[in-house]
């Protein structure tokens, strides 16, 4: 249950808080006081303090779009969600490995136009005994970029014990869908205002999902962006599975706006063209490409990066997808 | 191992077949023997006979793309697959109900310019006590829009005791996913030369699909598409998850024309056409939308059928995206 | 919905079907009709014919032990499931392959106290390009070894080409995990009265595996005997993952007795055992184990196949499990 | 690639470890490097150094039992894996709710001669409106119950922000299965000696999930034992597929003591005690299972937890379980 109170109960805030056992967002003229959505209604004498009223199914709340129309997140001076029709490209590498690497990368973006990049500092992988990322040399590489080029970096946090180190360098700081259920990454995320790029587990529901979302939310920070990036089936020729019947479902029940990767989903370079250019037709605020450039040599997830060759006639590619469905690639 | 053996050494094919445990397709120069994959050479004394010779990996051999260039399939006088740039639009209700709703499903199909007709009149459900389709009657119904609109008729085996009856009416057999893995079927479709629409099994892996498609193949029809409606995983917020990363699968490693089947997968009518666009964006060679006159009174998959209104949209809306993957919506 | 009416209204049965769209199943003192579980009642001048009615939530009805307790099979002249306490052990190769290896499969069963055998004839593998079992003449070797030792014979039908010749043949019927939506296999078990053993679709959910029994049974045949083989997940280490969570739901819901089939879940005989033990304390009512006289060079199934050595010290195994249950292995 | 060096080349070990980038583990007489299982050898001028070598075909190493035999591990004085044969029942409520609540549990676990209690204080929820644990104070109840009645105590921990606290009050620390792939953790876990706990990951692979294990003893901490309990499949009606096969290939090929969690694999009392006598009968190394004075008030997952009735029932029957397979329950 949502409920909204007027500034003017302020000295009322913190008793309604604890009778619900909600979360507290204070707002420019209201405070929002978010509890669990088994409780289905307030009590009578609180009822002059509401002032706007949410009853919710399930726990996926303060995301669901029948609370709050689609919700508008801004990466650097880029504005997707809300009513724009931006669907931004965010590219780069699996992982930071070098400085030469990186400003490759870099001019890679500005000569397709883009303003996004990404790359991995610190890499949450399944074996111990693989790269794990340069860390925070990681970050001052791609932070570098941000000066030289005015980029907006996205970058991923393993666990909590850097979070904060991402938060200072990062424009856009992406949970990892092994993060997903991390509650010490998810609650310093919610103290933050910088957006989010949540990825979904890919063992994780669409509820599950949302629900994080609203883990972030109903911490404090709204700039909460789903990303769908894949989830492991009984198939095994692809790396995942991507669910775009899952986009569908977000599309229709949630506010956040929604960037879809297909270079995790696919597992392999040869399908994420296609991949790419089906996200886009979805109708959806954004794509995350993984592009290196000699993917060969990449110190991780060699197999799913694109050339810089590939890379740019993809974009070439998605651009008349877009229009099609009314959108701009940016 | 697929062994092609010029059509001057007939008296030997026989003997060959035997010692390979092969099938044989007769074709006009030629005779081609298929074995298992397994069997990796010819023998010495064979090699004479041998014009041509496939070496498999596994036992996806004559759906192999590099065996055997992209096959072309004419669905009455459109042609897909091949080098070809056709995406053609089969529509019309879930099951044939009624003389009145197979003509008003016509009207819609004349409207948007299509041509090819689909609806069931053997249903395959998982419950006993459901409506299992109007059987013969049924096909006679869609016998008529033939004759009255030059329409392709689909539709769907449900199991071998009237797959002949089926094979008589329909243009295209439709063979569904709990049918996959119906030899009765399987083999008699291949005795036949009409076009196969093979539905992958929601239970099966990309593997055993194609292995199905060789199986028809082998026995002597060619004529096969190969068909992702949504597989089945732990996500149950839509009906099933439709695998796109599959079907990049597909394009790269089959020489088969693939057709589309966003109904099944999403299973609710408000993720339907979004997921169309994103399959047409695929650059694939078909699309399978099923629409009701009315889809509230439908007497199965009600949730899923689009309005006759919302799919005139949706037909308006593909056209675009279509064009901007080089493809005709036809 | 389920409703009885006794003998004495026989003269309304075919109205009351037609009314409710029901099945009809002649009992010695009354007719059983089932109709779809949507329907909640009766007609008011209907009710007078009624002598037990059974509203169910879904269309898992006859199998449903809030309509029926627990039912009993018989396979010759061992009764499994109701109140007994048996635990039948169906054991013999993956595939009939000669007269000498059933033989030798008899003899093990002779050794070890058993007496029902089990052999595909008719084998329904996914590749076109492998043995497909002997076919007529394996389903007669199997046959004369009931006639020698007094077995009963459990073997597969493939499809519904030959399911005339299945259940001439067999004591017990399977229908395999592929046929298990095979509409034409179903309607055909459902006609003859000998014992039925459905297994699972790897795919199949246990509510559509129930609505299957229900299948079969609705059409006159309730000798039925559901059988957990194994599902397809996301773990590929194993050939498939068996689901004794959902045997567990089987036991408590449905009124069928069950047998679970370790082998084909496991795919490797590596297992086998540990997952027999297992299986047999879950206290169901038989065991599925394939055993060849040489695995290593079986025609199909070879990683799953226990040696006859191994088999034996396997029956010995489960003997103390099953009576820690308070079952007897026979 | 394991490699062992003797002591006595104490001055060389950094320099192998860096060449190698591997992880250095110090034991009474000897060095063991571990590295990437993609090094198949030793350079032959380090030849010398080598005492032992394992050459590993995954990154699975240390947990292999080709590597090292069954690992013996002691949670308070029971020692459980190696040659062993007991089964160790952790037993207690999903979360530490009152002091009374946790002392009614200790009782039980007295009546029924057990020893290790458990309890969640640290609850990893996916819904952020949900009871998320007592924290700190639960921590000090369970210990509190240590020193009263000398249990051992086996709690989890949600996230790495409070692994100091865990680790400090827990004779076992339980990493849960959305923790599974958390660094912050893996990495403190693996500073310390306590046994660690680690349940698998519902979406995460057998391959996957004893590489965790190794991630956890390359960091120093070999008192690995692995927790299986339930995963992620598109079967709903119970709350996960507990994955015994898994266990079954666990079994063969590590070297880690197994124990198994029926209660979250079924989410639904009924069936606990099949399953749990099934685990048994699978000759594993111990059993959780969640039991609470009064379910149906359970502040988080009510519907799985037995009674202490059905509890007390349930160790009376796995004890001739275990006994037919050997095994002793303590």
């Amino acid at each position: 249950m949502i409920i909204h109170v007027s500034k003017t109960h302020e000295n009322k805030i913190q008793e309604l808080a604890q009778f619900y056992d909600a979360f507290v967002l204070k707002k420019e003229n209201e405070y929002i006081l978010v509890g669990s959505s088994k409780i289905k209604k307030v009590e009578p004498l609180h009822e002059e303090y509401v002032s706007k009223l949410f009853v919710a199914e399930t726990d996926m709340q303060l995301a669901d779009v029948k609370y709050h129309p689609k919700r508008e997140v801004k990466i650097g001076n880029i504005s997707i969600g809300g009513t724009h029709r931006n669907t931004i490209v965010i590219a780069g590498p699996c992982s930071v490995e070098s400085k030469d690497q990186i400003e490759q990368s870099s001019q890679l973006l500005l000569e397709n136009g883009l303003t996004s990049l990404r790359g991995g500092a610190f890499k949450p992988r399944t074996s111990p005994y693989t790269f794990r990322g340069m860390g925070l040399d990681g970050l001052k590489l791609l932070d570098r970029m941000r000066e030289k080029y005015g980029f907006t970096i996205v970058t991923e946090v393993r666990d909590s014990t850097h979070v904060d180190a991402i938060i200072q360098y990062a424009d856009v700081i992406q949970i990892g869908a092994k993060a997903m259920y991390d509650h010490g990454i998810l609650n310093r995320c919610g103290k933050t205002n910088k957006p989010i790029l949540l990825k979904r587990g890919f063992g994780a529901t669409l509820q599950e999902f949302v629900q994080t979302a609203d883990f972030i939310m109903s911490a404090g920070n709204e700039n909460v962006i789903l990303c769908e990036r894949g989830i492991r089936t009984f198939e095994t020729k692809t790396r995942f599975t991507l669910d775009l019947c899952g986009v569908a479902y977000l599309k229709e029940y949630t506010n956040l706006p929604i960037i879809l990767d297909p270079s995790h989903a696919m597992g392999y370079s040869y399908g994420v063209p296609d991949l790419a250019r089906a996200c886009v037709a979805m109708d959806i605020d954004g794509l995350l490409i993984e592009t290196h450039p000699n993917p060969k040599v990449a110190k991780s997830d060699a197999a799913q990066q694109l050339t810089h060759d590939e890379f740019s006639k993809l974009i070439q590619s998605i651009k008349p997808v877009a229009e099609a469905v009314g959108r701009k690639i940016v």
